[in-house]
């Protein structure tokens, strides 16, 4: 989920409200807040808790809410999990530390000390791009033996790295929760075998994502090709809007202050497209018979 | 296909020819020479010209013979292009040059020069851990313009980037072609509507490899995700022997030689897998029910 | 300076009152705390907010005090410069935000925007290999125009970019501050018109870098070849124990609690060396001359 | 040296003879061809012989001739070494191969296999960013133990690897000559230790790289601040029109084309400046005095 913001502290909470009704009335299975889509690593500590607060309150148990406490101080990444737990979230999601380079066997007693911290299951968080350092495969199958980590969620764009890691725990561990982050990626990797996605696109049309999902979980080939196709759509027009790496957010969160779901404001060190971006985005949203908002 | 080596200058002549007729007996719709698994860098000129010569005798246009040219040189390209079109090869395959670093508009640039030089059609290859340098959707678009490039291989693992192309192409030149390297991927890949795959294993069990094809094609969602787990089982256990990123094509080789199609041998930086390697692919290829050769 | 630490969220006292007697006694020109070597980003706020407060407690003025404030998050970043401007710091110190790949007119934006909201003066730091981000010398040229920034600190370990640096800032603000990051570059940086030096090995041995700096400055040639070379040899033989990218600075804090001036504790997702690297780390020292203290 | 070409396959042979000459009266103490610089990986192999041959003619055993032998095949640079042998060059010089991801093990033993086939004495040659593989220091510690390994030149533009290498080898191997690659790092290198460098602007100017390498090896410390000074006044100017990463090589060449020297044409990916950037580096030339030749 994105975050909507009103200025760099301060959140968006109309904005807020009509983004969680939206997600959930598309039907989608669990919200994940404090991710890199929403912005987390840009937000300050007192934001993040006030939005997990009211998330939660406005999810009201309807489905699960994961939060990420992704940080680079383990002190504050369990501070954060901790206020998650008291306001009632169902999970919690953790990339792996983003400043200092570790190896993998830093990476698994870093998780090891980590896990008997948290009041939460965990899932892992595989953003390579973002944070230089990868859960190599064998480090998953050891994190696996650890109770209380129950899943993770590879933005890695590669899978090969997927396909491998579902080869390793399907035997050790069936039960453990693999879901893909691009969601140019969810039909296939649903296809063949995966928990399912987390798919920022769901922000703006969560119905179609929930129904690739259900398309690729039942094996109707046709029909995942079919919302494969719109998926790809979506991502060819409003992800690549802009120059710079962070076109994808900016396109996202412009789409969704297009469609006066909420505001585009964006914290530093990103802000929201300037008027001639916003236009092809509008183009675009029209294009792909999108109903603009009075916001727009 | 691999490069049957009895040395670091010499092939393996009666192990290329078993090479090529069990890849043959397999069904393949086409034999690839001198890409990354045939080592093509790593042999000398006149290595390289041999192997096209002989290949394409024992093949005797049984299939389709599509010869890598990618060389950091421009004309020593192009030479080999003409070699492999006099040969009888139909097609011709290239990676960017791979020491400097280009940028896309010297990419394009590049890529036109060369083309109007070349006797055959040419495939693209992306093959950026490689290379260093990727070729941009946004770039193939613009060759595809160019007449003669008939279709891309990606090497780059990324569906993302695959499913980007395939958005791209799809209007403008619906019959460009498009094939993915990693084996592991070929299932999804040609459900979701990709041309193909340039599948290393199929060296070892070709058979596997156009099973999948065929039912991804089909749109057999069910067989194609047993054979995929097929796929994973080879690339799980023979891929994964050793510790160097060189060890899927150590594996490969290695297993080829156990089998007794061809020798292990391996042209420097490379050197073959020592016994213990050896012992663990023999193992592995025991559990997936191969049957040792001769020579194992 | 690094951060002596009695756990993970917890500062030991003793230890950084020795610390910075020791270091001021070594004629140091200044102190910077919570930078990369203070192991900043894996501490929490609460502690980073103690350290600043009993730093400057103990310096007392009695040379400048910097305070790094990098942090993903723009508002905390700037509550962070607050604190240490109430508390006494002389400047602050700022990391590009290291999650979001941001691009250079980003970053631009980032410190336009960030400027005025601080109340004391700025360096900015390069660390491309913590942060993914540079600052590109024209970046450094926009950004010099800006008042409130006063200089650069360069950990690129490029010698190339510190000279392109000066070559551009020399005509249009002779007065901005260029300090090196790594220590092993200390001499030449001087000799060839760097102001200065950030040295972690300055912690351990800050007589040695003061006698350095002086040298390179008053142009003693031999001088500087003579102290580079104990530079080196404390590089060659304490921040090479160990595996790990990290070894740096698990060297860095091994030797300093074998020295008796602080604890070695490090916060994860790092840990101190074992009972093996630490005898290697007593070995070094002892040959280097330096007195192990009681806690060793 | 830059490699003169009238053509992609083509010398430019009275260029050549010119540039020679002008180099020599330079007062140089060697020259080294097939480098980076000289566009090595882009010539075809007979273009490489021409080339060695001519340029073998022209020096005339004034000063010593080093030949670059880098190729990602084992054969082709040692066949490629013994034509330099029997043209009369006094060393090869070689750099990783730089397709295949090699690693340390693998580099020590492709090069533990080609010394014996090398009928000259081998310098190494360190150029990370453009084969992806570094000669860790520990790797060339182990390699200075091979006889007919002379030396090393160093690309990599990190001064702390250098002085890490130095560190290393003063003791083992103080025979061992190390040579800095960007001529940015010239001064600083040998006022270190360093045996000297190896400069492209040398090719423009060589005189003055000449004093500055006698300057620094002298220790007159002020002389090399201020032939320093003029380096980075050409680096500064003639190497940063344009816009790609090649702009080094492209300022270059342009540079030789304007004042009369020798052609600017490049091998692909290459491509000469076009007149828009030509003007700015006749423009920098003339504002650093140089003396615009016939041919500009």
């Amino acid at each position: 989920m994105v975050t909507p913001l009103s200025g760099r502290d301060a959140l968006d909470v109309p904005g807020l409200e009509r983004l969680v009704e939206h997600i959930i009335a598309g039907g989608v299975h669990g919200i994940f807040v404090l991710g890199s889509t929403g912005e987390a690593p840009s937000l300050g500590h007192r934001l993040q808790k006030e939005l997990v607060e009211r998330t939660s309150k406005l999810v009201a148990g309807r489905v699960p809410l994961l939060v990420g406490i992704s940080d680079t101080s383990f002190t504050d990444s369990v501070t954060l999990a901790q206020h998650a737990a008291e306001r009632g979230a169902d999970a919690v999601v953790l990339a792996p530390p983003y400043y200092f380079p570790a190896d993998q066997p830093e990476l698994v007693e870093y998780i090891g000390h980590l896990v008997p911290e948290l009041p939460l299951p965990l899932f892992l968080y595989n953003m390579p791009s973002f944070t230089k350092l990868s859960f190599d495969p064998e480090t998953v199958v050891r994190l696996a033996e650890l109770p209380g980590i129950v899943g993770l969620k590879d933005s890695s764009g590669s899978m090969t790295y997927f396909h491998r890691l579902q080869f390793l725990l399907s035997k050790e561990r069936p039960d453990f929760a693999l879901f893909v982050g691009p969601e140019e990626l969810l039909g296939e990797a649903v296809l063949l075998g995966a928990s399912g996605g987390v798919c920022g696109g769901a922000n703006l049309k969560p119905q179609l994502y929930v129904d690739l999902y259900e398309a690729a979980a039942a094996g109707e080939h046709d029909r995942v090709a079919e919302l494969h196709e719109r998926v790809m759509q979506i991502s060819g027009n409003i992800y690549q809007v802009g120059r710079h790496p962070s076109r994808y957010l900016k396109g996202l969160k412009c789409a969704l202050d297009c469609l006066g779901i909420c505001s585009d404001f964006m914290a530093e060190p990103f802000h929201k497209f300037r008027a001639e971006e916003r236009e092809k985005v509008i183009e675009a949203l029209g294009k792909l018979g999108f109903s603009l908002g009075e916001r727009a």
